[in-house]
């Protein structure tokens, strides 16, 4: 191991100085290959990438060394290696029929900027390294800040540069968004009290025990995202403290049973250290009562987050925006710019109603960091990272409020329209209606969809359960199908809806966000599904004897 | 807020949509910006920075800003602004004479590479999103271990691509990778037992009244990164819980004083949860007694950390790895590969000994990362992430072990070059003598020198004291005016030699990480420094003064 070499030949050195003097031919493989990506995303994205599903154990036979190999290899030859191994089968999330998950077609300009970002190569943490990056990033930050708070032009002026306050953090997603709002929310409900220093020195038990808390919850949607579980794990509060409450048939939280296990708690001793508020939850697309909790929150004395990773952007159209009314009452709140701003993957961003919130996880160092200094690294989850806030501000001065306007009303309306379309077909049923753009439902037969009804009428539980028992079977294998065949692309999850009595109910999960999504290729994913359903010689059959019987 | 805008005219509506599938014209100021980039990034980037350091109150006036503009703008009007308010005021972490911090020039290759990594937009948190990514990933990962750890082959065969094991996790930087270690380290220490459902359900005290433990400690050297803070802040365990201990002349932990101060602890019931070995210090780049500290790790069945964020890349020199001995005894150890392996800025890792280590984090959901899938996302702290680890598989691939044998090799005998140029030149003190590729430093005229050997030697504390503080003035002076002139840049931080009775010291920080900086531009930097040393007007004369007293 600790063997040495003899001192290399200058050759080898000359070739691989190269690599950082000397750019690729404008012949090269590589070249080519990022002009067809300038000249025409989609085409290169549709005929790079495998139509046919290839199975997860083959392409990974591709991916089986382990060792890094010791010559060095030319820029061309590899590229021609994962043009084949890795591009080949990516997924093409962009395509207007990959419906099934948050990601869209980008606009063009994103590419060379990232690029551009690339090549900068600057890193957050610090100014030193960032400069302007920085005060573009506040100003992100801050556009976004405004456009949940819309403070007076005073705060903004302020507060968006201050040295001692943010407006929100940057971050590489919303998981990290949730656990940074839920880490300052812990950290100021336990904050350094006459003797006591505060959780962030001397620990959680000495905080509960300081403050005479037996234990501290969290309470939020049953559907709530499971990053919330990930933050309270990692907070040390335990999973078991994130007290799930129960939705209505709109699968919004039920602030009264809230309130009432909030009570409960606190006979218990057990402090409510946030609430959660869902706008947008992930699988069904539905908006928590944000004003009612906020109302509860106040009366608690709790902090008050909203987690909008994904529906956060809906506030950009001003005909929409009042789906997300009372986020404006948040102490922070969640959004996920990769999501439906239409950046590309790795930016996220929590915002802070206060700009004083993020004191109670300021941290400082000797090199970087120092009091009073801007550089935004003291008031992160993380420490270095890229500038992609380059890429956000991009995408909200070239597209502006009338661009995303356009964008997200065409996109929840399409929603509309796929589910009058589900709704209308004999053979689909639509289990959840789109509040923004998000939907599910699945294929079930007419005949099927009629014995049903009568068994819900006479609340035959039983039956119902063995009619879904045979319909989740039939879900996965339409939804395994269709991915298989590579034309369009819809998710499944599971989900409790009312009217099954809540017994769990495997669907197809659809997210209309890629612009480029037509109503033509939404008929066609039902024409598509239709089609598979035929296949299956387990299931349907099953289901169809059971309506027989 | 909720006034109704009218639908949007479809001229406007297709001129938007024109963003998603009408590339930009090869002419536009974007595309030229672009072939500027591809065709020399050196020229690219040393043309567009500006020079001269603006002060930050100046350029943030170009941020001020805090409405999201109405109006759609055309990319390249936005372009030429961006060019001239964020690229001109961006620092040029690539210049072979910006030798202050882990940035460095980047191989030609990535720039298209990430563009394409950006088109294809994949999601790593789940195969349905990623899917040849995922097993990319996991080879990266397998090799990053291998690296390290060098277990035989049927390792690698059995778990690289197991859906239920992890070799390591990728993330956004070197914070997270420590934090993800931590957090797996505390749950699997107070995991379920009997009744006992585990800290990760029940939460830090119920885990610590079930375990009979009154606290937790983390051990680690002084000179520790200060994400450990962040992490045992987040994880509940308090930041005075971080047991700093001190440094021997040459920056590495005492291990005498580590055994002694655990032995307390136990006496105290506080037990250690981990110990954390640096290797290659953020402030000196000094790399702790490995060896000894797995060894008392195992004395005290507690888990062994490396944070090799910064070092870990010298593990690819067969001539130099052997500095890092002991690194493979680590349960756990944080590499970041946009330090000294040349990747862009985001990609961290971080490797476990143990497959299933991560266990004692695995969340799952109902849409994504269900039990069994080969789902990344489900034994990560991030969720939604981009496809970085391939720009690492470049990386490992067209590098090559050869070639980053020279590229680490050149690095070190660089700075032991460096050091031995500072050391010969009469007005310069090298600090600390660098390890690996990282030194510390001042300006001190000769005669300061000598008046402060003698001070030393009569241990006259405090006649060094006037002596430093004068020093800590210039070195701002020098440090400030060197950054604002642009030609170079050296950061600075402030250490406690054991030469000045550790007294705080402030030092030039110096890390030659990029293979672009040559011979020359390290004596320049000298020259520079000395002859910035002459306009100070306050510091210089004082301590001349001193010296004549």
């Amino acid at each position: 191991m600790t063997q040495k070499l003899p001192r290399q030949a200058t050759a080898s050195e000359e070739s691989l100085m190269r690599i950082f003097t000397v750019p690729e031919d404008a012949d090269s493989t590589l070249s080519i290959i990022e002009q067809k990506l300038s000249e025409d995303l989609a085409g290169f994205l549709g005929d790079s990438i495998a139509a046919l599903e290839k199975p997860l154990s083959e392409i990974e036979t591709d991916f089986q060394t382990f060792e890094i190999p010791n010559q060095p290899r030319f820029v061309s030859d590899y590229t021609d290696e994962i043009m084949q191994n890795l591009v080949a089968h990516s997924v093409h999330t962009a395509a207007p029929s990959f419906i099934g998950h948050m990601t869209s077609a980008l606009p063009y300009f994103v590419l060379p900027l990232s690029k551009m970002m690339v090549g900068l190569n600057q890193n957050l943490v610090k100014i030193e390294t960032s400069k302007a990056f920085t005060p573009l990033e506040r100003q992100v930050l801050g556009m976004m800040h405004h456009l949940i708070y819309a403070q007076h032009d005073d705060f903004y002026r302020n507060w968006m540069h201050s040295a001692n306050h943010s407006l929100g953090a940057f971050c590489s997603g919303g998981t990290v968004a949730n656990i940074t709002a839920l880490w300052i929310a812990r950290n100021q409900l336990l904050k350094a009290d006459g003797d006591f220093k505060g959780v962030t020195r001397e620990g959680l038990i000495k905080a509960l025990r300081h403050y005479d808390y037996d234990d501290l919850a969290i309470l939020v949607s049953e559907r709530g995202h499971y990053s919330l579980g990930k933050a309270v794990d990692l907070l040390g509060i335990g999973r078991d403290n994130i007290i799930s409450i129960p939705t209505d048939a709109d699968n919004k939280v039920d602030v009264t049973q809230m309130r009432k296990i909030a009570v409960e708690l606190a006979h218990k001793r057990i402090k409510v250290m946030a609430i959660v508020g869902v706008a947008g939850t992930t699988e069904t697309g539905n908006i928590d009562p944000l004003k009612q909790l906020a109302a509860l929150a106040s009366e608690l004395n709790c902090h008050f987050h909203v987690d909008a990773a994904w529906g956060g952007a809906s506030l950009l159209s001003n005909k929409y925006r009042h789906l997300l009314d009372g986020v404006e009452l948040a102490d922070s709140v969640t959004i996920d710019a990769h999501k439906q701003m239409y950046v590309p993957m790795g930016a996220g961003m929590v915002l802070f109603k206060n700009p004083e919130f993020a004191h109670a996880i300021a941290h400082h160092a000797e090199y970087i960091l120092r009091r009073g200094s801007k550089d935004l690294g003291s008031q992160t989850l993380e420490g270095s990272r890229p500038g992609m806030a380059m890429l956000v501000h991009a995408c909200l001065q070239i597209i502006g409020r009338d661009g995303y306007e356009i964008l997200i009303n065409n996109s929840l309306e399409k929603a509309r329209y796929f589910a009058e379309q589900i709704d209308a077909h004999p053979d689909f049923e639509l289990v959840t209606a789109p509040e923004l753009c998000l939907l599910t439902y699945r294929y079930v037969p007419a005949s099927v969809q009629a014995a049903m009804q009568v068994a819900i009428e006479q609340g035959d539980k039983a039956k119902l359960e063995r009619f879904n028992e045979q319909l989740d079977g039939l879900t996965q294998f339409i939804q395994k199908h269709q991915r298989e065949q590579g034309k369009s692309f819809v998710s499944r999850t599971r989900i409790q809806p009312a009217r099954y009595f809540r017994q769990p109910t495997v669907v197809f999960r659809v997210v209309l966000a890629n612009p480029l999504t037509s109503h033509e290729i939404l008929n066609q994913v039902l024409i598509e599904q239709g089609e598979i359903a035929t296949l299956d010689k387990e299931f349907l059959p099953a289901l169809l004897a059971m309506v027989a019987e």
